[in-house]
């Protein structure tokens, strides 16, 4: 196998799938790239068993042939090279030959056939979604994913086709967004998923803002082919909880507030939030929220915030980060906070069809 | 206590001073700044008992007092204040009252007489050096600095005044710099002193390119007076090991190398080494040094750079992390390299005082 290419081109392609390898990888093989060097192309592969990306660049190709690289060090050595065109030569026994200007590198790899083949989908129900519609879903779901690998059910995004309707759902028990947007697909196509927040990490390092993304589903691997990259990986099985019945189902109040100052705000006030008083209270009364915080031995901090409130006056608090996560990770200018009382879970929305819902902690008075 | 001023000159001034305190600091008097508001200005100090920073800023003080508050918590308050004016009350109890625009924060401090005063320097001998001397002799040996705790002579720079020449050494045992400027100064005033690196830090923090700092010296106290900021340190007390005998005295072969250039190839080929193998090794023939990694079952690499070299053939290797240090440091175009055989010592020169004496490593054929 030999190759040239530039080492911009390289080096953006290798970085492409380079995510997905874990420096501590079980196996040595799991460490290296799969690089296929055919018809003009190469075609670079990475899995972590779960999840596998492949992406393709062009170079000109002197003879065809696969190897693996250790990944890894490959970028190292790339992102180093001191001039623009690399030639890359591949014996037999899969020792790499690099050479550029007057450097030259020789990495010991391991034969393409020890590398673990990522997974065909065949006969595969598909869905089209354009590339926004989902970076956006993302964004406004996956902070909101639980880490906690006990709950494995909560360690991704839900995702719901059904009516019309694409759903996703990302929660820890305390707090959830969800976010729905019309697709079309048949009716046959209709199915609940959780994808891995491993994947959605990649996905989201891949999407774009144009163009669609083809999905396909299969037994229990999904995959995503985005302008020629693809991502794919195992689902997360499991009965996913329902969601629906801790959306609170009236309101009370609604207020409408400007989303940046509301973030500045809470930013602002948490600086006085402890370990052991680690929420701010929100204090409603005619046109005005008091944000407050107050820990013992340390100090207090207090902000108003102008908003167009004109109920009873009341009081509800909540956990600083859950409070910043959406407002930091909305675009939109204002958002409406819908609240019961102090008791009950306040609900974030947009006039699209995103909520978050985040549960209240205790007030201290 | 009460003042107002504006919130980046705050800022400025207490990010100056927060760097001494730790995070675990061992009392909490420690973990904060002194701020005495006298005379239109705000004088701020902190200290960890081992190193102490002072500095003042102008402010608009309505009532003058002292106190000392959290500094860190302080920090990043003021940080994020939403307005440029800040006013700040503090009561009898140490309790301080920030305003900013609509944001009010309270923090609980502790009273000023708790807090360790700086050391007084009276009957000091006193030095006069410009602050870029300082901070070049700083920059071209600090990074040798060992950071052993076992070997605590040489957790710091050693500077020594003697025969209108200032001496700056810093050594590890494996790698040693020095860098000597000529200073006026009274023979009573020869001495030999050991800075530690924590002081050393806070120095290159602070200095700056013109200008004087007034050096004084009593008993086994350091202070730098530097534009009105002062940064106060303890020395280390012990016996510096003779330098001067690993500098060797003849050389056999000198090139010279494009510093820049050197610095890439063995960073490019230190990429080839590994734990096991941790060592680039040079070798010399007409006209040229072949720079090379080897390390068993991950690859090689080799580079050549041209140079001046004229001798017989011969090769010398060195730890890469060791040879970069102070070709990162410096700002030379090039650097002289003196060697004698692949056995001995290897010296970095320059054609002002500096050199670097680095060992060399068995050469693994």
């Amino acid at each position: 196998m030999k190759f040239s290419i530039s080492k911009e081109a390289f080096l953006e392609a290798l970085q492409q799938v380079q995510h997905v390898v874990s420096t501590r990888a079980t196996l040595p093989i799991l460490s290296n790239v799969l690089i296929e060097a055919v018809g003009g192309k190469l075609k670079l592969t990475t899995t972590d068993l779960d999840v596998g990306v492949s992406g393709s660049v062009d170079a000109n190709i002197e003879k065809e042939g696969s190897t693996t690289l250790p990944v890894k060090r490959l970028v190292s050595i790339v992102a180093q090279l001191p001039a623009s065109e690399v030639e890359v030569t591949v014996d037999a026994k899969n020792h790499a030959s690099i050479k550029c200007g007057p450097s030259f590198f020789k990495i010991i790899g391991l034969g393409e056939e020890e590398f673990p083949p990522l997974p065909k989908f065949e006969e595969a129900t598909e869905f089209k979604i354009a590339q926004s519609v989902l970076l956006d879903a993302i964004k406004k779901t996956s902070y909101a994913i639980s880490t906690d690998e006990t709950r494995y059910v909560l360690n991704g995004i839900y995702v719901s086709f059904s009516e019309g309707k694409m759903t996703f759902v990302a929660t820890d028990g305390r707090r959830l967004a969800m976010v729905e947007n019309d697709l079309e697909f048949p009716a046959s196509h209709e199915m609940d998923i959780i994808i891995p927040a491993k994947a959605i990490g990649e996905l989201q390092r891949m999407l774009g803002t144009e163009g669609d993304a083809l999905v396909l589903l299969s037994g229990n691997q999904i995959s995503f082919d985005i302008g020629g990259s693809v991502i794919v990986s195992k689902l997360i099985e499991g009965n996913y909880p329902n969601y629906k019945q801790v959306i609170p189902g009236q309101r009370k109040e609604r207020v409408t507030i400007n989303r940046e100052e509301f973030l500045h705000t809470v930013r602002r006030v948490s600086l006085l939030t402890s370990e052991s008083s680690n929420s701010v209270k929100l204090t409603f009364s005619t046109g005005n929220i008091d944000v407050q915080a107050n820990s013992k031995d340390i100090g207090e901090a207090k902000e108003p915030i102008v908003a167009d409130y004109d109920g009873e006056e009341f009081a509800i608090a909540f956990n600083p980060e859950f409070l910043m996560a959406p407002l930091k990770n909305l675009s939109d200018e204002s958002v409406y906070l819908d609240l019961i009382d102090g008791m009950s879970p306040g609900v974030i929305r947009l006039d699209s069809s995103f909520l978050y819902v985040i549960m209240p902690m205790r007030v201290t008075s």
